[in-house]
């Protein structure tokens, strides 16, 4: 096969056969073919796009580049559950328990904090004694057991996805809708779940910048999910203000706890139980998140989880405390919060980080006092600023003073569910199945 | 300047200021841009398109890359040619030096032969004595004396360009009309004439597949030749099938005298004269190269030239004796003959080179029995072999089978050129100023 001419195929718009794009992948994975004709193929899917066959070709292509979990041994329908990551999306750790206190199996790998989005696996990090390297036995073994495990990727799994990602990143071909859900989905379809439920996010703090740009991300990727033989569903969901009231690592597995404990914040509650509800359903469990809210049950469920991790409940995670806060320069409501700006303050604050290799201070971050809707007074704390030191603290203050956005009339918070993607199409949120689900399907968008 | 931010750009489909194009090209001149930066930025290029604006520009900082020919101090208005490259095209070798016996000065840095196009230079080199390798000095002072000089570029001259087009052929991107009109206009440009007459070929033998993308090319080359301060012209022209009778090094400079001395093919001349008659237009001179050709002046000017770069017309190139000849497989007349497959059967005789460094059988050729047009009976001569052995021409048998293609009936070949761009747009060939003048200018297209 010749690269110049199978290149040549996409730069004109046509469509590869399946073993064209094998050959591109394996021949970069391998060394054959150079940086500098795959950067040149990968800004031709940038700008003329994929089909949906190709895409579930590449998807395919990269899974298999590396090892598979199996878990097959698992009894149940497993279900994984996916962010494209956000700005204080503590999600995963509070509908992850309440699916596996529901009875869903739940076996999650996850990654780290970029640029400024934060990660799930440096959040558990942040709880002392616990490890996110699991090899795959033990991996099996606590999701048997728990009901849920959150672990790293294993280097040997999709290595064709980090040659990709890293070229894409230094070649200005990230922003592709079949490139991202090829790289997303080649992860989730190695880690083995039989089911997803993929929170695919949207403005400021997220990686798409509008509804339509993550629901047509959202489609992709069920469409990869499905085409690969796993019941894949998406919510599309606002990142334009940070979720919940802390950002942060420690910071954020408290705010978790506070929630499964019932006293958190009512539209993170909301959400996590919106996806909590997705993951029961996908895996054909009738038992309700809500009651496993209530009944603390979901809670028990993360201690297990991080206990069979390394935890224990008698050392929870620990936050600096708050050095700092920003009041409001006058009085006002809160029209929105720059999530970016929040989640770039987390890296000022030693909290997140730019380059993969950069080391986390975990017990950095923001408390938001007044969120999105909230109303003030001048000099009413709008954010506590929890950082190692006052010096530390400081440096995050002229992000954090230009994120708020005050008005002077009353403010009506968003939904912050937009979307609802499943195989049959793309849905309002407002005829989503969970909430409604007495009137069965909504209409076709 | 952020390289990402800048390929970002061209991706998205926008507009790069000036800046940016200097950026990249100084970039990867430089050594700060890898290549892999720049094929995915070229891949955008050709997916995208540039406007004229960053063609020009783009234009301007290859020149800038490198030595420019000063030809300030050589009197009147000196006119280059240039062909986009087919087979079996010497009509430099007859209307340059028609031009110049007008009295236009003709200063003509020219290629070597390449897949299967011939090179000017290649066939030069096939007059014994003759070199192409004139110091700046030597050229300059051949064509104040001369009136024109044939010679080859610098290779300190539009460095970026030998670059960027290694990475082009590297990379799948080189079908790109801006990428294609700024490489050929740099090296006109840095080459110092004031005015420049295209022929721009299309067709099996070419590397633009129609009339419609030829013409697309040729109006880029104008827009950046105007827009660069010298007056520009294109020919579109045919390439199905070869130009003129002989293809090959040696025997294409011996048809080209033939054509100086009126013994040529008619349609070969017919093209010249009007090349010669464009040369002159630009150059405000009022003579007629038809003149020059009825009187010998043109190829008078010819031997001065070959004699002026150390040839001499006791010493006439020589080619091959025919070794064997093609006969026609049944009666019937010649629809067309393949220009490619000519174009490679002359590099299966060693007279064409694949390879930037492959050495080239400057006797071996072609010489065309029944040209288009042409009627024959079954077992007529359709082509003769030139070659340094009979083993050596039968390597090109099986392409030469193949690229005769008889019908039954009577054929009309169809007119050589088919459009004529200049400032004003593109123009029908029946309107072209050269032949019906006092028709003034013909309707736009």
């Amino acid at each position: 096969m010749n690269a110049l001419e199978v290149i040549g195929r996409k730069r004109d718009g046509g469509e590869h056969p399946p073993e064209e794009i094998r050959f591109l992948l394996e021949g970069y994975v391998g060394g054959s073919l150079p940086d500098y004709q795959l950067s040149a193929w990968l800004m031709a899917v940038c700008t003329r796009g994929m089909t949906r066959r190709e895409t579930l070709e590449l998807t395919r292509a990269m899974v298999a580049s590396g090892e598979v979990l199996d878990l097959s041994d698992i009894p149940g329908v497993k279900v994984d559950k996916h962010s494209t990551g956000g700005v204080g999306d503590k999600v995963t750790l509070i509908a992850a328990p309440l699916a596996a206190a529901c009875g869903v199996r739940v076996p999650k790998l996850s990654g780290r904090a970029l640029a400024h989005t934060g990660g799930t696996l440096d959040k558990l990090e942040s709880v002392p004694g616990v490890t996110v390297d699991l090899e795959p036995d033990r991996f099996r073994e606590q999701v048997r057991r728990v009901g849920l495990a959150v672990a790293a990727q294993s280097p040997r799994m999709v290595p064709a996805d980090r040659a990709l990602y890293a070229l894409r990143d230094a070649s200005a071909t990230v922003p592709s809708v079949p490139l991202i859900a090829s790289s997303v989905m080649s992860k989730k379809l190695a880690a083995g779940a039989d089911a997803i439920v993929l929170d695919v996010k949207f403005g400021r703090g997220a990686f798409m910048p509008d509804p339509e740009r993550a629901s047509e991300l959202a489609a992709e990727m069920v469409r990869i999910g499905e085409d690969a033989g796993r019941r894949t569903v998406a919510l599309v969901t606002a990142m334009e203000s940070p979720l919940g009231r802390c950002v942060g690592n420690a910071i954020e597995v408290l705010e978790a706890i506070d929630v499964l404990a019932c006293r958190g914040d009512a539209e993170l509650t909301a959400v996590s139980v919106q996806v909590a509800r997705e993951m029961c359903a996908l895996a054909g469990v009738a038992a309700d998140p809500e009651r496993a809210l209530a009944d603390g049950s979901g809670l028990e469920r993360l201690w297990a989880m991080l206990e069979a991790q390394g935890g224990s409940r008698e050392r929870p995670p620990v936050a600096h405390p708050a050095r700092l806060m920003v009041p409001a320069p006058a009085g006002g409501c809160v029209a929105s919060i720059d999530a970016l700006q929040c989640g770039l303050a987390v890296i000022d604050l030693g909290g997140g980080r730019l380059r993969k290799d950069d080391r986390i201070d975990h017990a950095a971050g923001l408390v938001i006092a007044a969120p999105v809707g909230a109303c003030v007074r001048v000099g009413d704390p709008l954010v506590h600023v929890h950082a190692a030191s006052e010096e530390a603290a400081v440096r995050a203050l002229p992000r954090l003073r230009r994120a708020w956005h005050l008005v002077g009339e009353p403010v009506t918070a968003e939904p912050h569910v937009r979307r609802r993607v499943d195989r049959d199409g793309i849905w309002d949120p407002e005829d989503r199945p969970g909430r409604l689900s007495e009137q069965g399907r909504g209409r076709d968008e």
